[in-house]
């Protein structure tokens, strides 16, 4: 069955559940699993971050529900128009499709886009679909190059002869198809201007991998892209980020999920990622100890945070690692490698701790 | 004479001068235009900001100064270095690459990213080179699609086959080619999401155009870009914002320059542009008026600043619609338009307002 008829046939049967209530004379109801803190678990067998098995249930007839509820259904159809006719939104186009009043009141079905936002992550909650499959999409961030040829609506695009600016990756990543995997591995970047410096250098054809970069947080669109490649050609990923909380956590939401996505974590999360970041026993054997930064308060709080995640706090080489940074009390961005020459880091650092296995799992 | 020769000469003179300045016996100098506000005027002849006169000198034996005249010295090494080596760098290597502790003392030649950022300006008009020929690179940002064929690196890319996600366009755009550029105007625009709406639509199919946008602020490698489209191609540009005066501004700084990079203008500011973004007037006539979001107090101030810039106060056309703007006192999104159907953009507010040609100057 397409992705297109999964998605409509559940945000069919969402409807005619309401529909089946109406005719019994119940009160329509909505079932759903709680998102949120208190009921999200990490899974030690998938090693995820996943949603507990707590259930709510949003009935029409319930002041404190009714308006929840009409947003959801309103929603849900704004979705399926979308993925009948075939086009996607994002985030803030649904918030404004939503916003209508509701007739004979003053009362507008949303405010603020946080609500329609939120209903979204319920529909996937509900439809067990993912957002991108409501055909909503999220930001379109980052650059792709490598030996990889895939298709994408229709154009068939060859990530090895992109000039110097690479593939733009797209929000959904979705529907694109890989004709030509010819890799060992990916290295995914928190960093343009490093995607920059490894693509000039030729280091994707040297070794033979993807480089991959978005800016800071890595959008769903990557995340989608990494989880696909990883599973449909079992290719290693290695996440390249500076030494600080910042960096840790964005290999943590690559690799377990992230809180308020747990519910999706099966189709973003990826077990298999492996820390390449800058560490702290880089500081020395890199020459990396005249450009340190000492961790301010917000530094020492966050990586305390991290620490105490349930999938860092058994995790013996990731304590001994937060430990010494900890004693270390500074952090080490990618680009400090620069001071070493300017290509350092293609020709020295990432080869050596490739060739080493250095990671951190 | 190639770019490249024409940078390093240019490092070279600047060089030669302080040595002969020493072989003379005489305090070594460097003399170059004082940016800043204070020396920033719009010249009405060319429709962009420009530096004035004023001249500033920074001599070696100068305890004011010697400081910021080693910096000088030191990051055009540095450029020298990259030109020779046919590489790039971004700002922040720069500042790695700079930052060494001077021999025999405690004093690191630079302490802050701002230090060198400020140099390298200096350098730009000094050398009256911009930062993308000193190999110094902005940031990277923005996708692009269209008629148009480009060779860069060494590879022959097509903009029209570039699937959903688009070409990434780099932050240095100097040296790529243009081998075809079959189309009638370039729509930029400001948010990727737009950009993507648009793009799924082929729009630019189907009005034979190129569609262009970063995210927020524009980056330099996409003003040159466009820049060089508009002077090499004779491109007619529309830029497209949401009604706000950081909108207004985004289109400004396109048009005219900004104050911290007047002394560049001449290879940054595309007099040309038009402003195709949400106005007053479309609010009713596109039914936005339920969508408006009332400015707040930073808004306010904002638009009273804009209002109040040179290049917009004799402008009467602009100032009918700030007055507008102001008395509405409320701002539209792009976005907004996909409350009367998700492809309502594409189909009737664009083609519409570029038919009539409803563009503010």
């Amino acid at each position: 069955m397409s992705e297109k008829k999964k998605s409509a046939d559940a945000l069919k049967e969402f409807g005619e559940k309401i529909v089946r209530d109406i005719k019994a004379g119940k009160n329509p109801a909505i079932d759903l699993l709680v998102r949120g803190l208190s009921n999200v678990e990490f899974d030690k067998k998938s090693k995820t971050l996943i949603l507990g098995k707590k259930m709510a249930q949003r009935t029409f007839f319930n002041v404190a529900h009714s308006k929840k509820f009409l947003q959801t259904v309103e929603v849900a159809k704004i979705s399926k128009d979308l993925i009948e006719q075939g086009k996607h939104a994002s985030l803030r186009d649904v918030f404004y499709m939503a916003k209508r009043t509701i007739p004979n009141t003053k009362i507008n079905l949303v405010d603020e886009q946080a609500e329609s936002d939120d209903v979204i992550e319920d529909l996937e909650v509900i439809t067990t679909l993912s957002r991108e499959n409501l055909n909503v999409n999220a930001n379109k961030n980052g650059s792709v190059a490598g030996n990889v040829i895939i298709e994408d609506r229709g154009d068939t695009i060859d990530w090895s002869k992109m000039g110097s600016g690479g593939w733009s990756i797209p929000s959904n990543t979705e529907e694109l198809k890989f004709k030509k995997v010819n890799v060992k591995y990916i290295l995914y970047m928190e960093k343009a201007a490093v995607w920059e410096r490894l693509h000039e250098d030729k280091f994707w054809e040297k070794q033979n991998c993807i480089i991959m970069s978005s800016q800071g947080q890595t959008t769903r669109g990557i995340r989608r892209l990494l989880q696909r490649l990883y599973e449909e050609h079992k290719l290693p990923i290695y996440v390249l980020t500076d030494l600080d909380p910042w960096g840790h956590y964005i290999y943590s939401v690559i690799k377990y999920g992230s809180i308020n996505l747990a519910h999706i974590s099966e189709r973003m999360a990826i077990p298999g990622v492996r820390y390449l970041g800058i560490r702290v026993g880089d500081i020395d054997k890199y020459g990396l100890r005249k450009n340190l930064i000492q961790l301010n308060d917000n530094d020492t709080k966050r990586l305390k945070q991290i620490m105490e995640y349930d999938w860092f706090k058994d995790n013996k080489e990731w304590q001994k690692e937060f430990e010494a940074f900890k004693k270390l009390n500074a952090k080490a961005e990618i680009q400090a490698l620069s001071a070493q020459g300017i290509s350092f880091i293609s020709n020295k650092y990432l080869p050596e701790k490739i060739k080493n296995q250095d990671f951190l799992d």
